[in-house]
């Protein structure tokens, strides 16, 4: 390819690497924290922009992006997301019931927005490069758009929350999703007036963050011939 | 909660957000610049951490990494690629196969390392909280790792390519992985001579970039009503 096509002045600078990682390591899945002043329309459209900024397999860009703003809209989501939620609550044994049902898990009304990411799996014909042997890679590519837009608005100083405790076909029906489109995520959008510094659930006590070192491998599953001087830097 | 459990000194200056633009705009998925230079471990550890730092349903963190760096591994995962890859030429009509098999879709054997993301779909037990409705949660959550680990390589000026272009099982073989867990990504991960400006199935021109007004809707899919402030932005 010609030279044209390279990136030019594109290599990161030490700050400028640090900025990823602060993102990276600052972000927050966000269910209490909303304020209500509105994200300007500039400011949404470059988080929007960074989800479609996103790897898709064979480029095929499988996503959709509703922006809910309407009351009526969210009021619908979080019945959706009521119903789910006490028929969760009783899988659980009694004591995490109770910790359970004291847990706030989403922040649906409070947003002043709500963002739902879906894939469309028909997009672009039925055959897709890099999809033939794994079907799901387009389901994971609409994942990553929603990384990316995850991490965009943490950089903008904006809370997002993913509600996964819902069913899928009732949130269809709430945004009007056909049934051929999948939907992937329902994102709580808004300014906040903090940032936890760990996950909730870690806080809570509900389970404990996984040293990175037991869920590293060298070459094989289970493999620990030559990690040493990997594991070594883990401590620092 | 407490204050102590607030994040502090963590707003987003407009440099630092920029900087995080700039990591999501110009990360690609590379295939062909690999250089042979070794990853330090102290880098490699950087971004496994950014990896392991994302998001996850009810906090259960199911992901495992496995870091390749015996050429014997990568040979039986090449081997894998090349069998899946014969395979899925055969499957586009005349005019797309000559492009398909001009095209490089990998780096296996060039790339210094390469790294498998997993995910072990029963860690932490079988009620997890999130996953009730939506059980594909756990696979996302460590799709979610590996777009952090992708950005986060982007940062430290790493190229990294997702190989899809195998069987799930064969790729289990290579690597020794059991069948109860899932193989999520085979990433191959080095320093490159550079990026591309596009991605290079846009250079291609085996698909255009979509617009994203195209994807873009409000309240309601497909709804445009109260859409145009947002679209307005988005030309800009």
């Amino acid at each position: 390819m010609e030279t044209t096509h390279l990136q030019t002045d594109a290599a990161f600078t030490p700050a400028e690497r640090d900025a990823v990682y602060k993102c990276i390591f600052n972000r927050r899945d966000v269910r209490g924290q909303f304020l209500p002043d509105p994200i300007p329309n500039e400011v949404l459209v470059r988080i929007l922009r960074a989800a479609h900024s996103a790897p898709s397999v064979g480029f095929m860009q499988p996503w959709d992006f509703i922006v809910i703003s309407d009351a009526a809209v969210k009021q619908k989501v979080r019945d959706a997301f009521q119903a789910a939620h006490t028929e969760a609550a009783e899988m659980f044994d009694d004591d995490r019931q109770q910790t359970y049902r004291k847990l706030k898990l989403e922040g649906i009304l409070e947003a002043p927005v709500g963002i739902c990411v879906t894939c469309d799996r028909s997009r672009n014909g039925p055959v897709v490069i890099g999809r033939t042997h794994q079907p799901e890679m387009d389901l994971y590519s609409a994942v990553c758009a929603v990384q990316n837009l995850w991490l965009a608005a943490r950089a903008e100083n904006i809370g997002v929350g993913w509600v996964s405790i819902v069913r899928p076909y009732d949130l269809r029906n709430a945004l009007g999703i056909p049934a051929t489109i999948h939907p992937i995520a329902y994102l709580c959008v808004g300014y906040v007036s903090n940032f936890f510094q760990k996950p909730e659930l870690e806080t809570a006590g509900w389970l404990p963050r996984t040293p990175l070192g037991d869920v590293l491998w060298c070459d094989q599953w289970h493999g620990r011939a030559g990690s040493e001087p990997l594991l070594e830097h883990l401590g620092r």
